[in-house]
């Protein structure tokens, strides 16, 4: 009896499912309604195990296809799940949170709607990416810079934002520097939030609370509405740049030098979320896990690891940032710099465009005389230099493939290619005692289940520092999916326990911490209002 | 027929009003139940006209009775309104939106109640004051500055963020320097913003957006809750500090002036909120309506202004704001300031502590020497100064005596004095052609209605501008209180026929754009959702 009214709710579910892609293939034509198996196998594989089934695609052209598909699925009750480029790498990529979602696609509304040289903002739609926007600007001669996270020339603006991810500049703090979103609600009616909310508005694009309530927060991180158009600050050029290395031998020194930059934090010294990453992290940048010199065991041992940050030239800790300014200001931080962290750090360095043209040029009668590959470094150094004035870099990726036993192909595709990877990225005050438990904490645990805690520190804001643990792992290799994700669990939990919690989840940590409290009542409350039918991304940052 | 019907529901309400009252007065003794008619005059009485009915004050003592006067509200179907300090100067100071609303004030709630020096920040409870930080501040030595605005050392910071006022220092933008909001919902249950939902949360009170949606922008400029309790960052005192002072002769001037400042403002060389004001609004601030030169017309003759801009040695537009940072700093951004406003303004002056204290030992010998009263423009000279260093002064408020024909009292008490005084503040984008367009709008409206535009510009994020406009007057003057309301609503009008919508309403504006917009439907939902019996200020922020 059971069975049959299982069988028949099922007949039921695939009978709404038809009648609904019936409707969506009228309004957005067959090429853009995707049922074909490859193509849904690929949105539904992310660096982790996974078991959500996408039963189809939607790529609405516009606004109004994106309101239409919502009214369809409150029609026939079926989920849908939007995704801008899908690119949300160690948090799930384009995998929705619960299954037999229907997955909706914003790729195709790429176009760059609004721009202003002289007030600093471009106004766009999902699809547009960082590399999109980067070539946009270099094309015009813009003295505009972006702000661009590590992810990849691929990855929507957009969708970065809403999970409110970060950068290397001073526009770092990615959902600080946003306004006037358009957002198709639930139901499929639209809303525009700040002073876009006025048809005739002139300060849609530059200011951001509006006046009411300000509504922006409720759509980042969560399945209240779909953003499908927001204007991004830019930051312009400053008349000179350096960038910043500087790296300290021993992890004890990690404690004092937080609480050295807190103070060139707090006072706006450093305008920029300046970066901090371990040995671990450092080293999977630099090439994947030493399968030789370790003779193919893991994890990577402590006296291997010592042997090559001497070859390779990094500390336990090793920073980098940008100076921004008239070369009058960049000389002026770059003295209150070498005060602070005098006997602190070593090896501090700054490097401008004349310095890395000349290294460049002189590279190789360099290596001639010194038999320093210069040119190996210059390899290494110019992604996170170009990163610091917002130049997109597919670079960082590559670490996806430390426990890789094959290079990384070209192009790279996580997802695809079976690489591991599980982003866990508590907060801490920015404070000594605080950031080194934070850390001891992640790297125990990493260790504890035999993965290289790589870790990077972002001094995010003037008082937080954002921690972002890689679990790095070869999908290929039996049994490391499960132990993985044992291991973020177990990461998570514990760092809870001591108050250093997540400014961002994966797909599948949405419940860990429950939603008993008033915030998670109140957030029920909501959004049984705007989503009666419950068809947008169930799930999502939203404890059930 | 009709009549007897409203008297039965006339009747009925006063019942459920003394029945809520019972139950207001057990749990907040009869000293915190105020019914008495002077008290509730005073705060029905604002610097414009209102007619709203206040029938009792409630103060609580704490969090728990606050949700516990919201659920006997809600048993009883009473609205009841929630003030800080009522000091809502120029926009309706404690009067509710609508009438009959009960008034919660939060005054008793002063707690100061976490401080961090290293981390810069302090959380407070609504009724903590502007004057109470700064003591706070002061006694224990600190180094850290607050924003202060110049409504006067008795204001509610609390009160001033949830309006999303602004001060002048770097942090002048109040609402982007608070986190972890407490919040009372209509129902009187209790949620917690950001990182502060969680108990045991390190990082409550240094990172804004939490995890998940990012709730606390829905609670300011609002009726959806009441914030009980919220963390405001400080900022810490710079090494160096200069304020900069200078003037434009001619009108004409503001354009080019906007286009100069700009830059500085995007590149991050002006790090504050720097403010310009007009000749009216200069004039204001040092004096009452010359009587006596104008043998008792208004408005102000131009020839006569002309003679007092001469006389008191300021311009067409005079700005001030502050430079921070090491000197190394403060020396680059002068040569910058310098370079930018070369040709464009008059009279760059820059002064700092140990110049402020010379002039003032030397004041007398040197009008002695030159004649020239120093003191006097040292006493104009000094809140200005204070302001920018965070430093709360009462000096401004003077200015709203500015057509009384008596001299403003001590204590000043804008309300009680009957001065007239209706605010509205206009956004624009920091170009010079909407900023000129913008004042001259306004300047033409308060001619025609026979106000005095005082206008001053601040400078209030990156890329935009907010124009405080005051329409300035004697309440007791018959007629005046028709005739400021009239001009306040055509200004309003003009300025959103042209897109130059206000960041902020007064009490007896809250209607004028409508909620017809996607905007306006979705906050209906969600206060439908969270204030089912509508019992939270009605009318505020919410079109009806």
């Amino acid at each position: 009896m059971l069975h049959w009214a299982k069988l028949q709710s099922i007949t039921q579910d695939t009978a709404r499912l038809e009648q609904a892609l019936e409707r969506w293939t009228a309004v957005l034509g067959v090429d853009h309604t995707i049922v074909e198996r490859a193509s849904l196998a690929a949105v539904e594989t992310a660096t982790f195990s996974t078991t959500q089934f996408v039963p189809a695609i939607l790529r609405p052209a516009n606004t109004s296809q994106t309101q239409e598909c919502l009214r369809i699925a409150n029609r026939f009750r079926i989920p849908v799940y939007p995704i801008s480029s899908g690119k949300n790498w160690g948090y799930g990529s384009s995998v929705p949170v619960t299954t037999s979602n229907v997955l909706l696609d914003l790729g195709r509304m790429n176009q760059i709607v609004d721009f202003s040289e002289e007030l600093a903002y471009v106004t766009v739609e999902p699809g547009v990416t960082q590399g999109q926007l980067h070539e946009f600007l270099q094309a015009r001669k813009s003295g505009l810079w972006l702000d661009a996270t590590g992810a990849g020339p691929d990855c929507s603006l957009i969708g970065n934002v809403m999970e409110r991810g970060f950068g290397h500049t001073p526009y770092g703090d990615h959902f600080a520097q946003v306004c006037g979103f358009e957002v198709v609600l639930p139901t499929g009616d639209m809303a525009q939030t700040g002073f876009a909310r006025f048809p005739n508005s002139q300060t849609a694009a530059v200011y951001k609370w509006g006046v009411g309530p300000t509504l922006d927060g409720l759509f980042s991180q969560s399945n209240l509405g779909i953003v499908t158009r927001m204007t991004l600050w830019l930051m312009p050029a400053p008349p000179y740049f350096q960038a910043f290395f500087f790296q300290c031998g021993e992890d004890s020194q990690l404690a004092p030098l937080i609480e050295a930059l807190r103070p060139l934090r707090l006072n706006g010294a450093l305008r920029s979320t300046s970066h901090i990453a371990n040995d671990y992290k450092v080293l999977a940048g630099l090439q994947q896990y030493p399968w030789q010199e370790t003779g193919g065991s893991v994890p990577l041992r402590a006296d291997v690891m010592l042997k090559l940050r001497r070859r390779l030239k990094f500390g336990a800790w090793n920073a980098s940032g940008g100076l921004y300014g008239t070369r009058g200001q960049v000389a002026e931080t770059r003295r209150i710099m070498r005060q602070a962290l005098n006997g602190k750090a070593e090896r501090l360095q700054f490097l401008d465009d004349r310095m890395l043209e000349l290294a460049s040029r002189f590279a190789k009668p360099y290596q001639l005389l010194t038999g320093w590959d210069l040119r190996r470094t210059l390899e290494l150094v110019r992604p996170v230099y170009g990163l610091l004035k917002g130049i997109p870099t597919a670079h960082p990726m590559a670490s996806c493939y430390w426990r890789k036993k094959t290079p990384p192909p070209s192009p790279m595709n996580p997802d695809r290619d079976g690489c591991g990877l599980l982003w866990c990225a508590p907060v801490a005050p920015m404070q000594g005692n605080h950031v080194t438990r934070m850390v001891h904490l992640a790297r125990e645990v990493l260790l504890e289940y035999g993965f290289e805690p790589g870790i990077s520190l972002t001094l995010i804001t003037e008082r937080s520092v954002c921690c972002v643990v890689s679990i790095s792992y070869d999908r290929n290799v039996p049994g490391q999916d499960e132990r993985a994700m044992a291991c973020y669990k177990h990461l998570l939990g514990v760092l809870g326990e001591h108050g250093y919690y997540s400014y961002r989840l994966g797909i599948q940590a949405m419940n860990e911490w429950g939603g008993d409290d008033g915030y998670g009542g109140l957030l029920r409350t909501i959004k049984n209002a705007v989503d009666p039918n419950g068809v947008l991304a169930p799930g999502r940052y939203q404890a059930t």
